[in-house]
């Protein structure tokens, strides 16, 4: 019954985008919002929360086992790239950063592995590159 | 620093939803799609995948500390029940309907203690009560 | 084919969901974000990205015909309650004001409408009463 | 006060992703688990929620004018594209399949123009491209 549950293969990249899911909206709703100043920019806030609601979509098509998370993982790792760099630039954020930085690496990881393993995914990445260029 | 995080005595029952979510979502899109037959008869899918996505909320209304999330714990719990007992009926599914009590459990045990504890959320249930009578 | 697809009695408060869903989050991530000051106030910008989330998730139960949606509608209608109540203190955002007030009276009827016709829910709804007091 | 609300230029894109997620969770929720048969068939099942909510991802980066929804809304047209795809071979579902393109075709475009218009996304689109290859 292995096709019952998800690819046990993405149990850490999904563990790292809850993770930062949690963080990210954690912090920016309770630390950013209540320290304010520079945590409430408008740049860096967005970014908090969006990297929570990428993460939590990448999440979700890992645990449905979708064979399209490496394009969701791939989206994910370059907003969790962005709100680690901001959190990073803000200070006082070091959890965050470090959530970010595994998020984006695993996310990366995933996204090129099953590139790999995937040539209809493959293809398909090709596809939207060419039309993106 | 203490308001800078969520309030800690959510976290036991942020971890139920977040539990709860995971496996509906995960045994939905993989064990009941992938064994079909009763298992994706409309009602019982479908109080799966809303399952997973009320649990998703109450988790998000807690990480950001929401002084409502006990309006969404109560919906939450209701719904957790309603899957507990169709994922029951079914059978195959312990994990989720221990996953599905045990998160009921949780929220409605928030959304009480909250409830003693914040006369105005108080007042306001007793608004929106009367006004569903 | 009427099952076919969601109750169209549902539609005018997946609708007003839908807009309020859609004000709240622009507002809160454009408006709120960039005027600064009260507009990004931790009870305040909270409420907003709160509503946001509970609306597109009643709205959600909704397109999916959940019988559950009443408890949801529920929350969903106090949260906005909250949430207009919030924007009008702070002031200059009257059409998040006015989108959350008519997304609170449609969640209310919603609620109140199935909780006469469903007894099961009705009963429910009781229990959770119980519990909560 | 242009900056106040997301940028107009994305309002059709926004409405694309609005309407394809909404008639894909409905049609899903609704049309495909009542049918049962082909259209309760995993892999297809999935695409339909998958895209569902990687549309309403989208939807609210561009809400929250997240200069990021590029990202998001190249991963989405791909999951439009293959949600197409599958509802073409299933056949009975005419409006998803034209909701699912036309999204795609709208979020392609997206990507593409800010791809063009962002140096900075578009030096980060290269980079995620070489981790890809």
């Amino acid at each position: 019954m292995e096709h019952m549950s998800m690819n046990e293969l993405m149990r850490p990249c999904l563990e790292d985008c809850q993770n930062c899911q949690q963080l990210c909206l954690e912090m920016a709703m309770n630390h950013c919002l209540e320290t304010g100043d520079r945590h409430v920019e408008p740049e860096h806030f967005r970014l908090m929360i969006n990297c929570a609601e990428i993460c939590q979509t990448a999440a979700n098509f890992m645990l449905s086992n979708s064979p399209l998370h490496a394009a969701v993982c791939h989206a994910c790792a370059q907003v969790c790239d962005a709100c680690a760099d901001s959190c990073e630039q803000i200070g006082d954020m070091d959890d965050c950063v470090q959530a970010c930085w595994q998020c984006a690496h695993s996310c990366s990881e995933m996204a090129r592995s099953l590139d790999i393993a995937q040539p209809v995914m493959g293809s398909q990445e090709g596809q939207s590159a060419r039309s993106l260029t």
